[in-house]
């Protein structure tokens, strides 16, 4: 168990919430960490062993961030693919491997991905440049309402927009995009699949999410989904399908309609730990990042399976708050049953701004639900 | 909700392990904190906000440190108490008190204060001078076999020496110390009550532990304790009676011996977590390092309840291994169902030292110990 006691070095790409969370694993561990991020505040600043300021889309600044490490693997996808590949060819272990992650990077080339290997996908249509969408409606090969999702750097809600009318097309990015049809869906589910460097392979229970209507951001994460056992176990093989195919190594959180047909169509993917399994910190038995960081360092996988049941909450900037942020009602949700709040230490609100999390588990799930909407109802992240 | 936005700063005093599983939750919550350490390698050193090298037992250390925080809390008792007590007095939130602390550091002091306020513990003498004790055994005042336990400076198995003859004596520091009888107990128990500064309180269920014979360093740490209910309700009762008299602040583990019949005698306490509690981070709804926070920060307390039984092993090193340490098996222990080791990352290990700890969480309590047994027989602490 080399890396319990040597000089192994990870290196993780991105310094926010995400790996901040993948650092209490190393912590509890004992594993060397070595992070970038762009920000001088980024979260991970403390709680690892070395930080290094860079910008994560710059080649000079990834490569030599890598050369110092044995593991490289990322808290976010929007990194330097060429100096990753570059280090990977140098024998650095790039974990998810750069061709998986180029893949997923671009939202066209996932699409295509898909298609290309049998794996179902709403239909849609790549452009070149986003001047090309009128061309495709004026001349019938698109029709509203769709959705718009630009091909690259779309993160948290970013980079997505559902277009009714031709008004809606404006100011939208210049460059290479897609136009999805929109699913009127029954439900959209999440799967995490752990797959470790020798390729055994876990999947987490489907999860249930329910999106803010404008934020385009998830509110409630439920877990397991209250949806058909049958549903449930399709949900499951189309999530191992993309991972086979995909050949990730770590996590891949696989997002997933349920359609009104009860087929399952993947929306995107995700080659590390998710907003969709955060909830697996209090309810799981091994939570997605000691997961993770099984996965990438080879060791044998956790059980995946619930301890209790588990909903997650987003705590995001409340409308019409810009500035400093407050909780509002903390104590009120501290006394909650079975409620844990996640602060991400962001200083500043605004609307739709991811700032924490709060998981509620519970034994009977619509406990945990009723629990959960109260919690929703009673936190207020304000400006002061 | 002051503390997750504002100016406040948390101040622990020593930064070792305890400290380490309290820093995540300060970091999941954001709390900003600033730790003191005798050592340049102390566990805590990343992971807190600002890190001071000082001397925990020097008043003007420890002094100094305090007047930069707003509530300042330890996780280890052997401090310079009259400096917490100056800090006190000007206004610095001191917790444990520095009126219950010194109860506790002394142990001469602590069984005092039980037989005044008619808390049941073993019978006792007290020594101004361990020399002393060779007088009390030849004028018959003292009987072999008893516990000889150092007035001071105890910590994990250290100051504790069961003396069954004359040499035992050997070699024992000369100073202020007691002679306990030795109770042929039935079970070791521990039950954590966590009390806020408003004084709301709450216990954590009875654990039941198992002591290495020779190291007299906790091996097991079951919970829930395997014992009757009425058995557990009244280690209960005595845990909130001591609690109720000490008048702490954050949490008290106290350890008490079931005796053959039935008698619960409370053994010593600590006011902070503990290893009688590493469990809670894996098995219970609220772990006792979130609890502690909770407690000293006048927030409400968690749900103490298990969501599954939780068995703590402690992973100290192999006897006849002194040097580098190796964690060998680990990869097997990875294996098991609901298996977490912790490693606490200290680079050498020496016969017995706490190097980490596993814990194994089952919906089967037999089940989860038989795995313990498996993890106890296959992980070995060794030097490479």
């Amino acid at each position: 168990m080399s890396y319990f006691s040597s000089n192994f070095k990870l290196g993780i790409l991105g310094g926010g919430q995400l790996g901040k969370m993948l650092l209490y694993e190393t912590r509890k561990w004992d594993i060397y960490t070595r992070v970038m991020d762009a920000s001088e505040v980024a979260p991970c600043r403390i709680a690892c062993n070395e930080f290094v300021l860079g910008n994560l889309m710059d080649f000079d600044d990834v490569y030599s961030f890598g050369k110092e490490v044995d593991v490289l693997t990322i808290e976010i996808e929007n990194v330097n693919v060429d100096a990753l590949e570059k280090l990977e060819a140098e024998g650095v272990k790039v974990y998810p491997p750069t061709k998986a992650l180029r893949t997923i990077q671009n939202k066209a080339k996932q699409k295509l991905f898909y298609v290309d290997h049998g794996i179902p996908t709403a239909p849609f249509s790549r452009f070149a440049y986003a001047s090309e969408i009128k061309d495709s409606l004026e001349n019938g090969g698109l029709d509203f309402p769709f959705v718009w999702k630009s091909a690259q750097f779309g993160y948290d809600g970013q980079g997505v927009k559902i277009v009714r009318k031709i008004e809606d097309l404006e100011g939208l990015p210049p460059g290479e995009c897609i136009a999805e049809d929109m699913i009127p869906f029954k439900n959209e589910l999440a799967v995490i699949v752990a797959r470790s460097v020798n390729g055994e392979r876990t999947t987490y229970p489907v999860v249930e999410m329910e999106f803010h209507p404008e934020a385009n951001q998830v509110e409630y994460v439920i877990c397991p989904a209250r949806i058909d056992a049958k549903v449930a176990e399709k949900a499951q093989e189309v999530a191992l399908k993309v991972s086979e195919e995909i050949q990730h190594v770590g996590l891949l959180a696989v997002e997933m309609f349920q359609t009104q047909e009860d087929e399952i169509l993947v929306n995107e993917v995700a080659p590390r730990p998710h907003n969709s399994g955060h909830y697996s910190i209090e309810a799981s038995y091994t939570n997605q990042f000691e997961q993770h960081i099984r996965a990438i360092l080879d060791l044998p996988l956790g059980n995946t399976r619930s301890k209790v049941a588990g909903i997650m909450v987003n705590l995001v900037g409340a409308e019409g708050h810009t500035g400093d942020v407050a909780y509002e009602n903390m104590d009120q949700v501290l006394r909650m049953e079975g409620v844990t709040p996640h602060i991400y230490g962001k200083r500043q609100t605004r609307p739709f701004r991811k700032m924490g999390h709060v998981t509620i588990v519970n034994e009977n799930i619509s406990k945990a639900r009723e629990i959960a909407q109260h919690v929703k109802e009673t936190i207020n992240v304000i400006s002061k």
